[in-house]
């Protein structure tokens, strides 16, 4: 099952995706439907024959998948290949850090470039979306606390990130990160609750990233029971996975964003962001 | 003007310090109260002779002054004393990081130590609350953007705070932080906008932490400016400013709270959190 938030004239609207067609699930937004104990049955259940709306797919406006997460946790250092090729020691620990709800845009949104800055970087993520609250979850919760999974990516404002020994300061600027187009089901996906997918980043079809997500070093069910041993997860909280190699920032000239450009965040199975990079207005 | 959150057998209601009575200002909560363009006249106004309900202040149940902040920033590094003491440089920006809503408790709220840890820290903190939205605000929108000051027990679990480089798992657990009683307008306040006011906490009376707020590297007005810059802020929001010298985890041996303490995070012109440790059940 593939699940959406798509704005429409009268708000947004959680859909699921049928053939050409995305078909009203009857909440406001995906996170409003996991907020729902029966979410999986009420979304397979929507149909145009029985009375749900339909919009096209070619014309959707997709909002974040979630567009008011309470939590927004982010993970560091998660890819072995890019850990080693570092030089790095594999790590014993989950590095963790937060977005806020207002950092999370479309999948098709621009990204408008801060002013403030001129390094403006791309990293692609695989997301777990929380279909349940678990709070010290065992790792049977955790695997049942998993909705589904999606996309982000976790625009970095390098030049404000590493002002500072914490991170956020780059992390958290409003309307910048990507999140979506679709919420997809473990079902559909080779690996199920560990996905093996291919992501990567190009940006005007250059490829930038590529790495297989069977490589994370704390895979999802483990991430989900890590992050909610401090904090309790609920419906419609994300956590993002971490990035591989290949960030502008690591790069010998170091490459940003600049405006007039296109990103494209890509997991096979799961769809992409593409975003146009433009100056703020 | 002191305003504060409490819980009442109808739910929490905001109120105003009238004496030695609460006085019901109309709002669910404080940070519900800041939502209102007119909240300080809203909340001058309530009297019990009009009409509103009345708590007396010596049983009060303090709630978190705002229970549901959307943004809880809070700020490292930032008393000049404990930056020399430690042989740093003075650093030219603020180090950010962030708790949830989740994270907050009571003014007078048990803190359960998570059974996880065992290096359960304190740090008393000065907070800015916000009164009105801004984005990238001026110094004059800054300051008219503070709506008034409150105190913060940033609790920290300083092994899991130091297992990776970024600090939030160490910062963001459910139901350890302090915040309240009052948020006190900075009219009642010597030094305004920029408060010089004795901040200190107590572990069984014994006195920890020490300093005066008008020490602080980066002020109140230049916080908000400056997390502005990068996410809009919104009534209810929070920054704590950052704690001074004498933490548990930097004394020589190291002192943990333990459950059967009791800390006092203190303010002057503020009032105290007052919270005893316990087991979590």
């Amino acid at each position: 099952m593939r699940l959406a938030t798509v704005r429409t004239p009268d708000g947004t609207r959680a859909v699921r995706l049928d053939g050409d067609q995305l078909v009203d699930v009857g909440a406001d937004d995906v996170g409003a439907l996991l907020g729902r104990p029966d979410w999986q049955q009420a979304a397979a259940a929507a149909t145009s024959a029985g009375g749900a709306a339909t919009y096209p797919v070619e014309v959707a406006d997709f909002a974040p998948v979630v567009p008011s997460p309470a939590k927004v946790v982010c993970v560091g250092h998660n890819y072995t290949n890019h850990i080693k090729e570092m030089g790095r020691e594999l790590p014993s620990y989950p590095t963790l850090f937060t977005k806020f709800a207002d950092s999370l845009i479309g999948a098709h949104d621009d990204i408008a470039k801060p002013a403030e800055t001129d390094a403006l970087d791309w990293e692609v993520e695989l997301v777990v979306v929380i279909g349940r609250e678990v709070r010290r979850a065992s790792q049977a919760q955790a695997a049942s606390a998993i909705a589904g999974f999606t996309i982000m990516n976790d625009i970095s404002v390098r030049d404000w990130q590493f002002r500072t020994v914490e991170w956020t300061q780059g992390k958290a600027w409003d309307a910048t990160t990507p999140v979506g187009p679709y919420l997809v089901t473990p079902d559909e996906l080779p690996g199920g609750l560990r996905p093996a997918l291919k992501v990567s980043t190009t940006v005007d079809g250059q490829l930038m990233q590529r790495d297989d997500s069977s490589t994370l070093l704390f895979d999802p069910v483990t991430l989900v029971q890590y992050v909610s041993t401090l904090t309790r997860l609920r419906p419609g909280d994300l956590i993002a996975t971490g990035t591989p190699a290949g960030v502008g920032h690591a790069r010998d000239p170091k490459v940003y964003l600049a405006p007039g450009q296109t990103v494209t965040t890509a997991i096979d199975g799961l769809g992409a962001c593409t975003n146009r990079i433009v100056e703020e207005a």
